[in-house]
């Protein structure tokens, strides 16, 4: 059980590290590579063909014309979730829309503008079809995200 | 192994029948649900709970502020992908900038605006860690789509 | 008469501050409460259960897919106000959308992104049908902000 | 207790009737006009004067640089429901802006695009307030919309 | 030979002052006034009404739903020059759309967002039909802009 | 006083034509041109140069990466108006942004996507200043678009 | 001398035939193929290396999240021209973003949305770089373009 | 072999810096001017008769409605490179529609906004056409592209 999280540039590693967070606290197994679609292509499919039988599911982030989430998507068959990173123009939504408006036949997993968080998430909720341990672990992430919710609620002073 | 499609309304039903036709030609098991977020919430809620150890999957279909991907994320633990549908104005943005743009904890794996053959292909892609029937499927859908790309390329009178 | 203001998170107080301090200066009776729709979505249920015939206009804010709004209009019949809130991607347009283009059968009175004061005086407005003591503070509220207007036209130095 | 259903152009009928259907329905006084913000303004203040007792709630439909609903709210008290119109260029986000935006001091209630029915919705929830009889009969059509859903899942063949 | 600057709030006099220092550098007699059309539409209608034979050119700045120079092109014959201002969420657009996008019969001589400079520009242009003098300033202010660009090109250092 | 009509090419034509009709109604002397700033530069300003003490006002009209009415503008001391084309793309944003967004010291009044009635509006306004028989035109036109609206509402069957 | 132009789908055809055109019109030679960048990686590879020494330009056409171009231009050293297609939403605004947004070091010389034309003059405007046969059938024409505007002009009736 | 690099305002200096930096690592002779085509039409006209048999290849960076480099794409038959340049307002999709929207017959090599760097890049791969010297140096530059995003994969810290 392995999450594979490829980042387009090591400036994105602010993003990177909300992501990992997350799969630490679950306890998921991850590796995390700078790769990226347009400079190292080849270093991409090695490292795709390398993890054919190890990764189960990778998480890409990549900003302005944002082609690495795609890319993989179009070489592997495990999901890929993709990460559109906000630069320093049109507010992310070149991002949003080279990762999330993939043809046919071809789809990548899409979260929000720079939601490293929900990527590893979501990749969490992927791993625990079937594994009852990781469901009862989101089950309480939830639980706890409600009682954080209450607790802000209660402290208001409005 | 199911995945259970839900659309906001039966004028969604093209893109929906797209989506049933993938998951019927790998063999998954599926049910198609027309249930509102705004209109039928309690519905949502009473199908989630009957579908907590059913369900491996959530496909949910939505135009314009939709909503439906997102609320059922914050209902269950399972992974939700979520189809922006284009409806009369404003050519798909509202859908997609609705499903995707979610706050963190509450991931929505969205694919593209009218996306619901990826939809399908998401899910499937999904239900295919640890099962290496449904992933042997997927290697040869992709083997079919080149060999569908080569064929266009030598039949091309250009 | 009450009116109840929804966030749905302590990040958008700034904006819900603005809101209360117009309901206080038409000592309009209030509540605040922070409620996620989709992290607490059973304890929203329950409070609009609780307020069915306490309340009498809801006020919800929320940022990037901003479904509180719309979720809160789906449970009760009381009108619903929007304020899409403005996060760090997408300038506004995200919240906007997903707070302002609801299906046909559930409304939501959506006001500018931010407009924290807009949303109070909608509301107080609503109140104000059938209460001339309400309205006769909205004539002179507008009659305030033109002497404020014609004050500003008459210190200007240009 | 009456509705005015203010619209900027004749070619708006199309929305306006949706509009009118529903406070029918709902057995809801209401009166419809032809008048333009920027064509017949003197018209618009004199109707708004004239209407001071009488009208508890407007509803303004206009397209382009939508500017009904704003001018309508700085006139009156009561207060004024947006619909932006899509016409044939820029898909009705020049509307939705021009409604939505507004200064503080000037809410408008902004409902979606071409949201005729909505726009009679809101209408009536803002009537409903310390109306028992009407509010009666929202939750009646809450629920009738959700057996229209019910029906709609029902009869679905995917 | 008048130009009549009018501005939707105080807060956007950094505009106005730019606007404001080429009227003066041409020698254009002008009046600079703060009159909301939201907050105090009868007193824009007693201003234009008294500019009548007065003024030449208005001159509309407003942010948001910029209605201004709108309602003011409704109410006068003379030209309304827009200039949309950028407020603090949507970059400018809202403005823009609000007041580029008038009505067929009702024109605004839209200029950039943030334009004040270009809008004294164009209206001294306005001013120049049939006046000599004027013409050949703006001939020699077109000269001198040539110029500085020469300059700059001369002493660039790359 | 003459107003010289330019357009990008002539598929522009029916926009033209709608201002042309303008121009005749108010007997307004005018000529028409297709002269694109792309494939006939020296001919507009051979153009421009002939037209020096002729034309008071220029109305270009463009579409996608609209450039004409901003290249005339920096041609010519008359004022230039200009006219956004809607084409197969982008729904005219593309011209909109193109025509509006001029740097400082070379204004053009832009009026809406598609606007040729405006147009033609405009250039009149302009050519009224200190023309009392145009300005009472105009002064004429205002009533009878107020008549045809209020002919409308008297008509309105809803 | 050689351009090769790839389509990512066959359904991109009218574009690509309007390309091919120009370019037998200069006898300028090329090859036409249908290869994506998703469904087809390794045939692309393949192509590339093959046309190492061969093919001067790339034109490359894809629609949607339009990677086509970008892949190529990390793949080779040859100069890489992207033309956007537009598709069934968001007018052609996602792969103009997804083609023309490249990160530093890896540029795609992109063209306008359905661009087919002006891809194939931007081709050979690259090939006529110190071949003056070429270029003077450019300068021949933009001669002719020029003298068609003018007979336009001359024939113009309004 | 020469590239000239034309900038509209002198404000645009530090993308022009980048672009410069780059031409002279792979050593290619450039001249760099500023020359608004809105302010200083003829020394634009002048400087490329000038340029005929000298330059090869033309680069063009300008903002907002940035005409700059399809004005220069209708005098010359070199190509041309755009750079769109972010300005105060609407994030740099003004200008980048304004430069890559170009009609058909007149195409501009558009590069991201603010893409100093490969607009370099992009004029060197054309130059390269046909010299296997500047091929082998972009050749190395891939390369050592490569090896810099291996570098930082390497001594990645997450």
């Amino acid at each position: 059980m392995k999450v594979s999280l490829i980042m387009g540039s090591a400036s994105d590693q602010h993003i990177g590290s909300a992501c990992v967070e997350v799969l630490k606290e679950f306890g998921v197994n991850y590796e995390v590579r700078v790769i990226s679609a347009h400079r190292a292509l080849t270093v991409l499919q090695e490292y795709c063909e390398a993890q054919k039988d190890d990764t189960d599911v990778y998480i890409a982030m990549a900003g302005k014309a944002a082609h690495l989430a795609g890319v993989l998507a179009g070489m592997v068959t495990q999901p890929v979730i993709g990460v559109p990173i906000k630069s320093s123009t049109l507010d992310g939504l070149d991002a949003l829309l080279s990762t999330v408006q993939m043809p046919s036949g071809v789809p990548v997993a899409t979260v929000a503008i720079d939601g490293g968080t929900n990527a590893a998430l979501l990749a969490i909720q992927m791993l625990a079809i079937g594994n009852s341990e990781l469901k009862n672990k989101l089950i309480q992430y939830k639980e706890t995200m409600k009682e954080k919710v209450c607790a802000m609620d209660a402290s208001l002073e409005l």
